[in-house]
């Protein structure tokens, strides 16, 4: 039974796996910090959709890659995606990964205005101090409220990851925020995640 | 630019994706707790596969939802699965949600044995006392050594969730568990991840 196992050294299977991607790929290529994060996105889901989905602004992981040389911090919508983030390389460069969905002040913030606790995250990373990149997995109304205080001039992302996943306002609020005038990368349509959100996010830091 | 959102309460967004969901699968239909999986792996992903890949063992999320209202554990080998999982509905039942990915002994330990920490974090699991289910949202070599543990009669999972993604071992590791004589639920093929591997877990909590 254990016969169909091939032997390969932990070491050794990414790079096997980005091989079969390449291959499997045939032949399209995007230019370099690009096509990183584009294998990294199928080696994450094994969903090659993610080779046609993703969009990115001009040179937007090249400049994501120089915020966080200079110590932007990472400010995501979920815990799952702060958790895959590889927050020791971060810090390495001087940010940190942020996550302030599961605290308390924010949960009654969103309460008492009756918007979500998403929105109220997105608030919180706008008041850091220094450059903030938003890595947005989960929340459309996420990208809503950065939107809104891109618009109002309250907060200038050095780039926003919009990668919420689902069926409702997803769509929308990818294409709202692919026209902010803030370098993005975007998976378009409904897929995305906390996974990619992170992987985007790892992709960038590995390739620095 | 704002018009195109559609003003929905965030609790209403769970109740409307799922009706979408549900009126995309054409009238494509499981029995109750297996749908409700189908349904929230598809919620997590936005991608229609998992209707065709999502593989049960007879009466599996009964069962597992069983092994959880008697208190089982759930063991998984990636902290962002861990992340995923609703702990404090699991904690309700008596369970807890261990990840032993990133304790140091067992990083030490796989070092001297020359295997993956993911394979020691299974052992961790079989070592367990009570009921264990075990997610596997990332490492192959995790279901390979859960298997030969069950093989030489050193763990009998209450259920196993393999979801391994990507590109090397991980659709033979899914045929293999799909063996074992345990209950499974398994995304055939090279699809699954964390977030597929902690969404399962929460699809049998909420359905308890």
């Amino acid at each position: 039974m254990l016969d169909s196992i091939q032997i390969v050294k932990p070491a050794d299977i990414e790079k096997r796996s980005m091989e079969i991607i390449t291959s499997e790929l045939n032949g399209r290529t995007w230019p370099d910090p690009e096509f990183g994060i584009v294998k990294r996105c199928i080696h994450t889901s094994a969903d090659f959709d993610y080779a046609d989905n993703l969009c990115f602004s001009e040179n937007a992981a090249k400049l994501g890659m120089e915020a966080i040389k200079r110590g932007a911090h990472i400010v995501t919508d979920t815990r799952m995606a702060w958790s895959g983030i590889n927050k020791k390389k971060l810090e390495s460069f001087g940010g940190q990964a942020h996550c302030f969905m599961s605290d308390e002040d924010v949960a009654a913030e969103a309460k008492e205005r009756g918007c979500t606790r998403a929105a109220i995250c997105m608030e919180r990373g706008a008041a850091l101090e220094g450059e903030v990149i938003f890595a947005v997995g989960n929340a459309p109304t996420a990208l809503i409220r950065l939107y809104e205080m891109i618009e109002a001039g309250q907060v200038k992302p050095a780039l926003i990851i919009g990668a919420p996943v689902g069926f409702v306002n997803v769509v929308e609020s990818k294409e709202l925020i692919m026209k902010a005038g803030i370098p993005f990368i975007v998976p378009r349509g409904r897929k995305g995640g906390s996974n990619i959100a992170a992987t985007i996010c790892n992709a960038m830091l590995y390739q620095i």
